[in-house]
């Protein structure tokens, strides 16, 4: 736990007092050096806003003890670098050349009591979301970009490899637009909670990148394993001509012979951020229900052990808790992880 | 060189006898072991029917001694499986999960005198090609497939990487829909080839794999290098949202970071075979002339010394020249390669 000072606020920025942080397998990564990124981790967050900087008394009453969740890449027009770059010239913000993301690149993160967002990352939490439920909208966001790359109205049935937290949102995500939606995993228990969910589950046994392992394949298939075996099985589970959407970033090459996706014409997806308000309006509907998936939460001054359990086996969602409001936070100071 | 039995023919299926086969990195590859074919290769070819089985004689005689070219895929139906495959119902002959491919999967190829083909895959060629133009038919089809894959009129420029003879096709392809369109490859002399169709060359030295050979970028990107490498750079080169198009089927694992594909969103287009009709109508167009990637002809008899030609450094398309016509054939007889 290090004593950094709270971040200084660029016109329309904001300043947020976390009040609820998720740790992900990104931050994990982070930790162990991957991303090159030394400053502050946590990108999945439900805060507060404590300040605005540069607008109208009004606009700042209307934002001031808003709670909020915030979109995680800062694109070049927030730190009003002239002219924008091409890509948000062409509207593609989230690929900006020159952003910065949210505890992942050059921006310290949410495992902290304060984190700085320009105001149009943010988006307002209804009342009638939890804060706990809030903290799934931007991991949920994640798996609604598939709907928005994919038109899922073409599929009757889907596969997700995976069973972990994100292709858990994902397996639901899909559920909401295609009749049937199977996961294959390795872990009995993560098995049962998609089953709670409605969605068909498969054991993978031994090893994923053995042929052998799975005999079925689909026309629309989600790698989301995190692990490089993961890309074989998922290229030989996909149909000819079907499409193989790709979640996982873990790091480092994984031996993959690519000839398969030429043979069968295969049309590969990367998909990475996604939009806050369908992920929003499927946690207001109770489309999508996150909240069996968090197995315990840690107040944000036990950051370290609780990323250290998030990477115990068989644990799903892992929480910080933020430091209450009512304790004092001086100007210029404030506590984070690192 | 063997003595094989002629092709047995099925109901409205052809015998061929090969006027012109073209050499294919495939069938370098198949003579190396690859692909598990133990047949006669050569898929490239132009040919006259000298028999057809189970037709009408009007049939019989609007075909025999036609002068055609032929797709390779054999679908199930043309053996007479009942009922057609998944694939072929859907209408993706070229992915039926039974098909032979000609000189690659179960079903002997073109380095022979003769070879079998249902009616159905011939392609008959127009007085105006000559033998030399209609052999690129099928390559240059595999090159029009991009074009029936991607919106190619969305693109102002795209990018081919490698110089060889797939290479060379799919970038005078994508020039007739594409304003610009740059060749990125190792060999001074076939990017010379590839300036006089109007392309731009760039030169890479050293290592593909080198993130810093290339620093350009494209929002559309063909890897056509043969090689593990290509991959690589043709990642680090797609710009984030494009399109990157796959037609290398090299075998065996190249060691992949795949999290480019994610983080950039990026599309990967997996690309076969494709359009009969649309290469031959490039070729009579005059738009696209292949004839100067002729390195050299063989007659068929020197078909070994011809592969090993066709893989040293700096050669193009090889080709070997079919036996005369008036050279007596004798049913139950017809000489291959293998």
């Amino acid at each position: 736990m290090l004593v950094k000072p709270a971040p200084k606020l660029r016109p329309r920025w904001a300043l947020l007092r976390v009040r609820m942080a998720g740790i992900c397998n990104t931050d994990v990564e982070i930790l162990r050096g991957y991303h090159q990124f030394r400053g502050t981790p946590g990108h999945e967050f439900v805060g507060e806003v404590a300040e605005v900087a540069g607008v109208s008394a009004r606009e700042r009453k209307r934002w001031t003890g808003r709670r909020v969740c915030g979109e995680i890449n800062v694109a070049c027009a927030a730190y009003r670098f002239k002219p924008e770059c091409e890509f948000c010239r062409r509207g593609l913000e989230t690929h900006c050349a020159r952003r910065t993301v949210l505890g992942i690149v050059a921006h310290d993160g949410a495992f902290a009591e304060y984190l700085a967002l320009p105001l149009e990352n943010l988006h307002a939490v209804p009342g009638s979301l939890s804060d706990e439920q809030a903290l799934f909208v931007e991991p949920l966001a994640a798996a609604c970009e598939i709907l928005e790359q994919v038109e899922a109205s073409k599929f009757r049935a889907a596969a997700v490899l995976g069973d972990g937290k994100l292709a858990q949102l994902i397996a639901r995500v899909l559920r909401t637009a295609i009749p049937r939606v199977v996961m294959y995993g390795k872990h009995e228990n993560k098995l049962a909670l998609a089953r709670r969910a409605g969605i068909a589950t498969k054991r993978v046994r031994g090893d994923a990148s053995d042929r052998k392992s799975v005999r079925e394949s689909y026309s629309l298939l989600v790698e989301a394993t995190g692990s490089p075996s993961g890309l074989v099985l998922a290229q030989q589970m996909t149909e000819p001509r079907g499409t193989l959407v790709l979640k996982s970033t873990f790091h480092g090459a994984a031996p993959v012979a690519t000839w398969p996706i030429v043979v069968k014409e295969i049309n590969v997806v990367g998909s990475r951020c996604g939009p806050f308000d369908k992920a929003m309006a499927l946690l207001r509907s109770g489309k999508v229900d996150p909240r069996p998936l968090v197995t315990r939460a840690f107040p944000l001054a036990e950051a370290q052990e609780a990323i250290a359990f998030a990477q115990r086996p068989g644990v799903m969602k892992v929480l910080l808790r933020g430091v209450k409001k009512d304790m004092t936070w001086k100007r210029g100071e404030g506590r984070s992880l690192r």
